[in-house]
Protein backbone atom coordinates (compact mmCIF):
# COMPACT_ATOMS: atom_id res chain seq x y z
CA UNK A 1 0.00 0.00 0.00
CA UNK A 2 1.56 3.23 -0.97
CA UNK A 3 0.83 6.82 1.27
CA UNK A 4 -0.52 9.11 -0.76
CA UNK A 5 1.16 12.06 0.99
CA UNK A 6 4.96 10.68 1.34
CA UNK A 7 4.50 8.19 -1.34
CA UNK A 8 6.58 5.05 0.52
CA UNK A 9 4.80 1.63 0.37
CA UNK A 10 3.93 0.48 4.13
CA UNK A 11 1.99 -1.99 5.36
CA UNK A 12 -0.82 -3.11 8.05
CA UNK A 13 0.94 -1.82 11.02
CA UNK A 14 1.80 1.54 9.62
CA UNK A 15 -1.65 2.13 8.64
CA UNK A 16 -2.64 5.34 8.73
CA UNK A 17 -5.83 6.94 7.27
CA UNK A 18 -8.21 5.89 4.29
CA UNK A 19 -7.88 8.40 1.27
CA UNK A 20 -11.42 9.69 2.49
CA UNK A 21 -10.16 11.01 5.16
CA UNK A 22 -6.74 12.25 4.09
CA UNK A 23 -8.86 14.35 1.96
CA UNK A 24 -10.67 15.37 4.59
CA UNK A 25 -8.10 16.49 6.30
CA UNK A 26 -6.24 18.34 3.50
CA UNK A 27 -9.12 20.31 2.87
CA UNK A 28 -9.56 21.86 6.29
CA UNK A 29 -5.65 22.46 6.12
CA UNK A 30 -6.43 24.65 3.07
CA UNK A 31 -8.88 26.17 5.04
CA UNK A 32 -7.20 27.20 8.17
CA UNK A 33 -4.75 28.49 5.97
CA UNK A 34 -7.03 30.48 3.97
CA UNK A 35 -8.34 31.60 7.56
CA UNK A 36 -4.90 32.74 8.47
CA UNK A 37 -4.30 34.66 5.43
CA UNK A 38 -7.59 36.68 5.85
CA UNK A 39 -6.71 37.23 9.91
CA UNK A 40 -3.01 38.56 8.78
CA UNK A 41 -4.94 40.97 6.15
CA UNK A 42 -6.88 42.35 9.14
CA UNK A 43 -3.98 42.47 11.61
CA UNK A 44 -2.54 44.46 9.06
CA UNK A 45 -5.61 46.75 8.28
CA UNK A 46 -5.82 47.01 11.96
CA UNK A 47 -2.50 48.04 13.09
CA UNK A 48 -2.49 51.64 13.48
CA UNK A 49 -0.01 54.17 12.19
CA UNK A 50 2.49 54.74 15.32
CA UNK A 51 3.28 57.90 15.84
CA UNK A 52 6.86 57.37 16.34
CA UNK A 53 7.25 56.22 12.79
CA UNK A 54 8.57 59.25 10.70
CA UNK A 55 7.79 58.45 7.68
CA UNK A 56 4.31 59.86 8.57
CA UNK A 57 4.04 63.95 7.80
CA UNK A 58 1.73 64.28 10.99
CA UNK A 59 0.59 62.38 13.60
CA UNK A 60 -2.37 64.13 15.11
CA UNK A 61 -1.64 63.12 18.29
CA UNK A 62 -3.23 64.40 21.40
CA UNK A 63 -1.13 63.89 24.24
CA UNK A 64 1.99 63.01 25.02
CA UNK A 65 3.93 60.05 27.35
CA UNK A 66 7.14 61.20 29.68
CA UNK A 67 9.30 58.79 31.34
CA UNK A 68 9.67 60.36 34.31
CA UNK A 69 12.57 58.59 36.18
CA UNK A 70 14.86 59.00 33.38
CA UNK A 71 18.35 60.67 34.07
CA UNK A 72 19.70 61.61 30.92
CA UNK A 73 18.10 64.93 29.08
CA UNK A 74 18.05 63.51 26.13
CA UNK A 75 16.41 60.58 26.47
CA UNK A 76 13.72 62.57 28.48
CA UNK A 77 12.13 63.34 24.91
CA UNK A 78 8.42 63.08 24.89
CA UNK A 79 6.55 60.13 23.62
CA UNK A 80 3.58 61.35 21.49
CA UNK A 81 0.32 59.29 21.24
CA UNK A 82 -3.28 59.47 20.81
CA UNK A 83 -5.82 59.35 24.06
CA UNK A 84 -8.50 57.48 21.54
CA UNK A 85 -5.53 54.86 21.22
CA UNK A 86 -4.47 54.79 24.89
CA UNK A 87 -8.05 53.96 26.11
CA UNK A 88 -9.09 51.72 23.51
CA UNK A 89 -6.09 49.22 24.76
CA UNK A 90 -5.41 49.92 28.43
CA UNK A 91 -8.54 50.30 30.92
CA UNK A 92 -6.18 52.00 33.42
CA UNK A 93 -5.63 55.01 30.36
CA UNK A 94 -9.22 55.03 29.53
CA UNK A 95 -10.02 55.89 33.39
CA UNK A 96 -7.22 58.43 33.30
CA UNK A 97 -8.15 60.49 30.04
CA UNK A 98 -11.87 59.62 30.98
CA UNK A 99 -12.13 61.06 33.90
CA UNK A 100 -10.20 64.54 33.59
CA UNK A 101 -7.77 64.12 35.81
CA UNK A 102 -4.98 65.71 35.84
CA UNK A 103 -2.94 63.87 32.67
CA UNK A 104 -6.18 64.37 30.48
CA UNK A 105 -6.07 67.79 31.37
CA UNK A 106 -2.46 68.48 30.82
CA UNK A 107 -2.19 66.13 27.87
CA UNK A 108 0.94 64.91 29.49
CA UNK A 109 1.07 61.26 31.07
CA UNK A 110 3.99 60.69 33.06
CA UNK A 111 5.42 57.28 33.30
CA UNK A 112 6.97 56.33 36.21
CA UNK A 113 10.25 53.86 36.39
CA UNK A 114 10.65 53.16 33.18
CA UNK A 115 13.39 54.06 30.34
CA UNK A 116 12.72 56.06 27.48
CA UNK A 117 13.39 52.85 24.72
CA UNK A 118 11.18 50.73 27.24
CA UNK A 119 8.52 53.52 26.98
CA UNK A 120 8.67 53.67 23.11
CA UNK A 121 8.83 50.38 22.94
CA UNK A 122 5.63 49.91 24.87
CA UNK A 123 3.75 53.13 23.00
CA UNK A 124 4.67 51.26 19.69
CA UNK A 125 3.12 48.26 20.69
CA UNK A 126 0.06 49.86 21.58
CA UNK A 127 -0.31 50.94 18.02
CA UNK A 128 1.42 47.64 16.61
CA UNK A 129 1.02 44.53 18.42
CA UNK A 130 4.54 43.86 17.71
CA UNK A 131 7.59 44.23 19.78
CA UNK A 132 11.57 43.23 19.24
CA UNK A 133 12.04 41.58 22.91
CA UNK A 134 15.09 40.77 24.61
CA UNK A 135 14.82 38.97 28.02
CA UNK A 136 15.58 42.97 29.65
CA UNK A 137 13.04 44.69 26.97
CA UNK A 138 10.29 41.92 28.31
CA UNK A 139 11.11 42.65 31.80
CA UNK A 140 10.38 46.28 31.63
CA UNK A 141 7.29 45.49 29.36
CA UNK A 142 5.58 43.13 31.01
CA UNK A 143 6.02 45.58 34.46
CA UNK A 144 4.30 48.12 32.29
CA UNK A 145 1.46 46.18 30.43
CA UNK A 146 0.46 44.45 34.19
CA UNK A 147 0.77 48.47 35.36
CA UNK A 148 -1.28 49.61 32.59
CA UNK A 149 -3.47 46.75 32.03
CA UNK A 150 -2.70 45.57 28.80
CA UNK A 151 -3.48 41.90 28.92
CA UNK A 152 -2.33 41.02 25.32
CA UNK A 153 1.19 42.66 25.88
CA UNK A 154 1.69 41.01 28.58
CA UNK A 155 0.84 37.29 27.77
CA UNK A 156 3.53 38.01 24.98
CA UNK A 157 6.02 39.10 27.55
CA UNK A 158 5.19 36.28 29.63
CA UNK A 159 5.88 33.55 26.31
CA UNK A 160 8.76 35.61 25.90
CA UNK A 161 10.10 34.90 29.19
CA UNK A 162 8.94 31.25 29.43
CA UNK A 163 11.15 30.15 26.22
CA UNK A 164 14.33 31.80 27.65
CA UNK A 165 13.57 30.19 31.18
CA UNK A 166 16.48 28.05 32.40
CA UNK A 167 18.15 26.56 35.67
CA UNK A 168 20.09 29.69 35.83
CA UNK A 169 17.63 32.59 35.66
CA UNK A 170 14.38 30.01 36.99
CA UNK A 171 14.46 31.54 40.66
CA UNK A 172 15.21 35.24 39.67
CA UNK A 173 12.28 34.64 36.80
CA UNK A 174 10.14 33.03 40.06
CA UNK A 175 10.45 35.68 41.92
CA UNK A 176 10.03 38.11 39.27
CA UNK A 177 6.76 36.37 37.83
CA UNK A 178 5.26 36.69 41.46
CA UNK A 179 6.14 40.30 41.49
CA UNK A 180 4.27 41.31 38.67
CA UNK A 181 1.55 38.56 39.09
CA UNK A 182 2.70 36.81 35.85
CA UNK A 183 0.69 33.04 36.32
CA UNK A 184 2.38 31.68 33.26
CA UNK A 185 6.21 32.25 34.17
CA UNK A 186 5.02 31.32 37.72
CA UNK A 187 4.22 27.66 36.75
CA UNK A 188 6.68 27.65 34.54
CA UNK A 189 9.59 28.72 36.56
CA UNK A 190 8.33 26.05 39.34
CA UNK A 191 8.58 23.51 36.48
CA UNK A 192 12.63 24.14 35.88
CA UNK A 193 13.38 24.78 39.96
CA UNK A 194 11.41 21.58 41.19
CA UNK A 195 13.11 19.22 38.52
CA UNK A 196 16.53 20.53 39.73
CA UNK A 197 15.38 20.31 44.14
CA UNK A 198 18.94 18.85 44.36
CA UNK A 199 20.84 21.92 43.37
CA UNK A 200 18.33 24.30 44.76
CA UNK A 201 19.68 25.38 47.94
CA UNK A 202 23.13 25.88 46.99
CA UNK A 203 22.23 28.82 44.78
CA UNK A 204 23.12 32.68 45.88
CA UNK A 205 19.50 33.10 44.66
CA UNK A 206 17.84 30.65 46.79
CA UNK A 207 19.87 31.72 49.82
CA UNK A 208 18.40 35.82 49.09
CA UNK A 209 14.99 34.64 48.61
CA UNK A 210 14.90 32.77 52.00
CA UNK A 211 15.99 36.21 53.43
CA UNK A 212 13.71 38.42 52.01
CA UNK A 213 10.43 36.37 51.10
CA UNK A 214 10.42 33.13 52.69
CA UNK A 215 6.90 32.82 51.50
CA UNK A 216 7.90 32.49 48.42
CA UNK A 217 10.27 29.59 49.00
CA UNK A 218 7.45 27.89 51.04
CA UNK A 219 5.76 27.80 47.58
CA UNK A 220 8.86 26.45 46.06
CA UNK A 221 8.75 23.15 48.27
CA UNK A 222 4.81 22.77 48.00
CA UNK A 223 5.10 22.49 44.24
CA UNK A 224 8.14 19.88 44.73
CA UNK A 225 5.71 18.28 47.61
CA UNK A 226 3.55 17.92 45.38
CA UNK A 227 4.77 16.87 42.33
CA UNK A 228 6.48 14.30 44.21
CA UNK A 229 3.06 12.91 45.37
CA UNK A 230 1.70 12.73 41.68
CA UNK A 231 4.52 10.75 40.68
CA UNK A 232 4.38 8.51 43.12
CA UNK A 233 0.75 7.90 42.46
CA UNK A 234 1.46 7.42 38.90
CA UNK A 235 4.26 5.02 39.08
CA UNK A 236 1.68 3.04 41.79
CA UNK A 237 -1.28 2.97 39.14
CA UNK A 238 1.21 1.79 36.38
CA UNK A 239 2.39 -0.82 38.49
CA UNK A 240 -0.86 -2.11 39.21
CA UNK A 241 -2.21 -4.49 36.75
CA UNK B 1 -6.42 -2.01 7.60
CA UNK B 2 -8.16 0.35 9.80
CA UNK B 3 -8.80 4.12 9.53
CA UNK B 4 -7.16 5.81 12.37
CA UNK B 5 -9.46 8.77 12.15
CA UNK B 6 -12.66 7.33 11.11
CA UNK B 7 -11.83 3.80 12.49
CA UNK B 8 -13.55 2.20 9.21
CA UNK B 9 -11.93 -0.86 7.67
CA UNK B 10 -10.23 0.28 3.95
CA UNK B 11 -8.64 -1.47 1.61
CA UNK B 12 -6.16 -1.34 -0.94
CA UNK B 13 -7.64 1.43 -3.35
CA UNK B 14 -9.08 3.20 -0.73
CA UNK B 15 -5.37 3.83 0.79
CA UNK B 16 -4.86 7.07 2.16
CA UNK B 17 -1.67 7.91 4.42
CA UNK B 18 0.81 5.83 6.63
CA UNK B 19 0.73 6.66 10.17
CA UNK B 20 3.76 9.09 10.34
CA UNK B 21 2.78 11.35 7.74
CA UNK B 22 -1.07 11.11 9.15
CA UNK B 23 0.58 11.89 12.48
CA UNK B 24 2.41 15.18 11.07
CA UNK B 25 -0.87 16.44 9.23
CA UNK B 26 -2.75 16.20 13.03
CA UNK B 27 0.72 17.96 13.94
CA UNK B 28 0.70 21.19 11.82
CA UNK B 29 -3.44 21.36 11.64
CA UNK B 30 -3.16 21.89 15.67
CA UNK B 31 -0.20 24.20 15.19
CA UNK B 32 -2.37 26.17 12.60
CA UNK B 33 -5.13 26.12 15.16
CA UNK B 34 -3.32 27.77 17.51
CA UNK B 35 -2.20 30.63 14.80
CA UNK B 36 -5.58 30.98 13.89
CA UNK B 37 -6.50 32.05 18.23
CA UNK B 38 -2.91 34.12 18.52
CA UNK B 39 -4.05 35.79 15.28
CA UNK B 40 -7.65 36.18 16.37
CA UNK B 41 -6.88 37.87 19.84
CA UNK B 42 -4.08 40.07 17.91
CA UNK B 43 -7.13 41.10 16.08
CA UNK B 44 -9.21 41.32 19.08
CA UNK B 45 -6.29 43.52 20.68
CA UNK B 46 -5.63 46.22 17.49
CA UNK B 47 -9.95 46.89 16.73
CA UNK B 48 -10.26 50.79 18.28
CA UNK B 49 -13.25 51.29 20.27
CA UNK B 50 -15.78 52.66 17.74
CA UNK B 51 -16.56 56.73 18.06
CA UNK B 52 -20.25 55.47 16.97
CA UNK B 53 -20.03 52.89 20.19
CA UNK B 54 -22.01 54.63 22.92
CA UNK B 55 -20.24 52.57 25.91
CA UNK B 56 -17.14 54.77 25.90
CA UNK B 57 -17.76 57.96 27.79
CA UNK B 58 -15.53 60.24 25.70
CA UNK B 59 -14.61 59.19 22.65
CA UNK B 60 -11.61 62.15 22.48
CA UNK B 61 -12.72 62.42 18.56
CA UNK B 62 -11.29 65.34 16.21
CA UNK B 63 -13.03 65.18 13.15
CA UNK B 64 -16.33 64.52 11.98
CA UNK B 65 -17.96 63.22 8.81
CA UNK B 66 -20.96 64.13 7.30
CA UNK B 67 -23.06 62.92 4.89
CA UNK B 68 -23.29 65.63 2.85
CA UNK B 69 -26.60 64.63 0.18
CA UNK B 70 -29.18 63.14 2.81
CA UNK B 71 -32.07 64.57 2.53
CA UNK B 72 -33.55 63.76 5.90
CA UNK B 73 -32.51 66.16 8.55
CA UNK B 74 -32.60 63.70 11.38
CA UNK B 75 -30.31 61.75 9.22
CA UNK B 76 -27.66 64.29 8.50
CA UNK B 77 -26.06 63.99 12.37
CA UNK B 78 -22.20 64.29 12.10
CA UNK B 79 -20.37 60.77 12.50
CA UNK B 80 -17.27 61.42 15.21
CA UNK B 81 -13.86 60.32 14.30
CA UNK B 82 -10.19 60.69 14.82
CA UNK B 83 -7.33 62.43 12.30
CA UNK B 84 -5.13 59.23 12.91
CA UNK B 85 -7.20 56.83 12.65
CA UNK B 86 -8.62 57.82 8.92
CA UNK B 87 -4.89 58.31 7.70
CA UNK B 88 -3.93 55.20 9.04
CA UNK B 89 -7.10 53.53 7.23
CA UNK B 90 -6.48 55.29 3.76
CA UNK B 91 -3.97 57.40 1.96
CA UNK B 92 -7.18 59.29 0.71
CA UNK B 93 -8.13 61.11 4.14
CA UNK B 94 -3.99 61.36 4.87
CA UNK B 95 -3.47 63.26 2.01
CA UNK B 96 -6.40 65.21 2.63
CA UNK B 97 -5.43 65.54 6.52
CA UNK B 98 -1.70 65.96 6.57
CA UNK B 99 -2.14 68.70 3.53
CA UNK B 100 -3.87 71.10 5.93
CA UNK B 101 -6.95 70.97 3.11
CA UNK B 102 -10.25 72.55 4.20
CA UNK B 103 -11.14 69.35 5.79
CA UNK B 104 -8.29 69.29 7.71
CA UNK B 105 -9.00 73.18 9.18
CA UNK B 106 -12.53 73.08 9.63
CA UNK B 107 -12.66 69.32 11.50
CA UNK B 108 -15.60 68.23 8.92
CA UNK B 109 -15.21 65.86 6.00
CA UNK B 110 -17.97 65.73 4.07
CA UNK B 111 -18.88 62.53 2.32
CA UNK B 112 -21.01 63.16 -0.84
CA UNK B 113 -23.75 60.53 -2.47
CA UNK B 114 -23.99 58.69 0.88
CA UNK B 115 -26.68 57.73 3.37
CA UNK B 116 -26.04 58.03 6.51
CA UNK B 117 -26.57 54.77 7.39
CA UNK B 118 -24.64 54.12 5.06
CA UNK B 119 -21.32 56.40 6.14
CA UNK B 120 -22.06 55.15 9.70
CA UNK B 121 -20.64 51.28 8.19
CA UNK B 122 -18.21 53.00 6.34
CA UNK B 123 -16.64 54.64 9.88
CA UNK B 124 -17.42 51.67 11.89
CA UNK B 125 -15.43 49.29 9.80
CA UNK B 126 -12.04 51.55 9.61
CA UNK B 127 -12.41 51.17 13.38
CA UNK B 128 -12.90 47.67 13.85
CA UNK B 129 -12.51 45.82 10.02
CA UNK B 130 -16.35 44.51 10.83
CA UNK B 131 -19.45 45.15 8.99
CA UNK B 132 -23.11 43.63 8.67
CA UNK B 133 -23.78 43.15 5.14
CA UNK B 134 -26.41 42.91 2.94
CA UNK B 135 -26.84 43.45 -0.79
CA UNK B 136 -27.52 47.58 -0.57
CA UNK B 137 -25.01 47.73 1.92
CA UNK B 138 -22.21 46.00 0.38
CA UNK B 139 -22.80 48.27 -2.81
CA UNK B 140 -22.45 51.23 -1.07
CA UNK B 141 -19.24 50.27 1.36
CA UNK B 142 -17.50 49.15 -2.32
CA UNK B 143 -18.05 52.37 -3.81
CA UNK B 144 -16.60 54.23 -0.20
CA UNK B 145 -13.71 51.89 -0.30
CA UNK B 146 -12.82 52.47 -3.92
CA UNK B 147 -13.20 56.10 -3.23
CA UNK B 148 -10.98 56.26 -0.50
CA UNK B 149 -8.97 53.47 -1.40
CA UNK B 150 -9.58 51.07 1.62
CA UNK B 151 -8.75 47.63 -0.11
CA UNK B 152 -9.58 45.85 2.44
CA UNK B 153 -13.20 46.90 2.72
CA UNK B 154 -13.27 46.41 -0.61
CA UNK B 155 -12.06 43.04 -0.89
CA UNK B 156 -14.52 42.19 1.78
CA UNK B 157 -17.22 43.59 -0.48
CA UNK B 158 -16.30 42.44 -3.57
CA UNK B 159 -16.52 38.73 -1.63
CA UNK B 160 -19.50 39.15 -0.66
CA UNK B 161 -20.67 40.50 -3.73
CA UNK B 162 -19.22 37.07 -5.44
CA UNK B 163 -20.98 34.41 -2.75
CA UNK B 164 -24.17 36.50 -3.74
CA UNK B 165 -24.04 36.17 -7.56
CA UNK B 166 -26.89 34.49 -9.96
CA UNK B 167 -27.85 34.80 -13.07
CA UNK B 168 -30.63 37.33 -12.47
CA UNK B 169 -27.87 39.58 -10.96
CA UNK B 170 -25.24 39.13 -13.02
CA UNK B 171 -25.51 41.82 -15.64
CA UNK B 172 -25.85 44.18 -13.38
CA UNK B 173 -22.90 43.65 -10.83
CA UNK B 174 -20.81 43.01 -13.63
CA UNK B 175 -22.20 46.70 -15.13
CA UNK B 176 -21.30 47.90 -11.02
CA UNK B 177 -18.00 45.94 -10.71
CA UNK B 178 -16.76 47.66 -13.99
CA UNK B 179 -17.68 50.91 -12.76
CA UNK B 180 -16.10 50.70 -9.37
CA UNK B 181 -12.89 48.61 -10.47
CA UNK B 182 -14.22 45.51 -9.27
CA UNK B 183 -11.99 42.87 -10.99
CA UNK B 184 -13.22 39.74 -8.80
CA UNK B 185 -16.28 40.80 -9.37
CA UNK B 186 -15.72 41.48 -12.66
CA UNK B 187 -14.18 38.38 -13.31
CA UNK B 188 -17.26 35.99 -11.47
CA UNK B 189 -19.43 38.03 -12.91
CA UNK B 190 -18.59 37.45 -16.43
CA UNK B 191 -18.41 33.73 -15.54
CA UNK B 192 -21.89 33.38 -14.58
CA UNK B 193 -22.80 35.31 -17.67
CA UNK B 194 -21.08 33.37 -20.15
CA UNK B 195 -22.60 30.07 -18.62
CA UNK B 196 -26.35 31.38 -19.85
CA UNK B 197 -25.37 32.85 -23.22
CA UNK B 198 -28.49 31.17 -24.68
CA UNK B 199 -30.50 33.60 -22.76
CA UNK B 200 -28.77 36.68 -22.75
CA UNK B 201 -29.83 38.80 -25.40
CA UNK B 202 -33.84 38.55 -23.86
CA UNK B 203 -32.46 40.12 -20.71
CA UNK B 204 -33.81 43.56 -19.98
CA UNK B 205 -30.49 44.52 -18.33
CA UNK B 206 -28.54 43.66 -21.63
CA UNK B 207 -30.63 45.48 -24.09
CA UNK B 208 -29.84 49.04 -21.71
CA UNK B 209 -26.39 47.61 -21.84
CA UNK B 210 -25.62 47.80 -25.30
CA UNK B 211 -27.42 51.31 -25.34
CA UNK B 212 -25.45 52.52 -22.36
CA UNK B 213 -22.00 50.65 -22.63
CA UNK B 214 -21.49 48.68 -25.40
CA UNK B 215 -17.95 48.12 -24.94
CA UNK B 216 -18.79 46.14 -21.67
CA UNK B 217 -21.31 44.00 -23.92
CA UNK B 218 -18.12 43.41 -26.29
CA UNK B 219 -16.10 42.22 -22.95
CA UNK B 220 -18.69 39.83 -22.71
CA UNK B 221 -18.69 38.41 -25.96
CA UNK B 222 -15.15 38.13 -26.20
CA UNK B 223 -14.88 36.57 -22.45
CA UNK B 224 -17.55 34.07 -24.20
CA UNK B 225 -15.03 33.52 -27.35
CA UNK B 226 -12.50 32.93 -24.97
CA UNK B 227 -14.06 30.28 -23.16
CA UNK B 228 -15.35 28.49 -26.18
CA UNK B 229 -12.04 28.21 -27.41
CA UNK B 230 -10.72 26.99 -24.23
CA UNK B 231 -13.31 23.96 -24.02
CA UNK B 232 -12.79 23.44 -27.83
CA UNK B 233 -8.78 23.31 -26.94
CA UNK B 234 -9.51 21.04 -23.69
CA UNK B 235 -11.89 18.27 -25.61
CA UNK B 236 -9.22 18.35 -28.30
CA UNK B 237 -6.46 17.45 -25.91
CA UNK B 238 -8.44 15.10 -24.42
CA UNK B 239 -9.81 13.24 -27.35
CA UNK B 240 -6.25 12.67 -28.05
CA UNK B 241 -4.44 9.44 -26.80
Amino acid sequence: MRCISCREDYGRIDAGTCKECYEEASETEEELKREIEELKAKVAFLRCSSPLDHSHRRSFSDVILVASNDDSAASAAPVPAHKSVLASRSPVFKAMLENEMEESLSGTIKISDVSYEALRCFVNYLYTAEACLDEPMACDLLVLAEKYQVKHLKAYCEKFMVSKLNWDNSVISFAFAHQHNAKLLIDAALSVITDNMDKLTKREEYIELVEKDPRLVVEIYEAYLSKQVNTAAHKDSSLKP
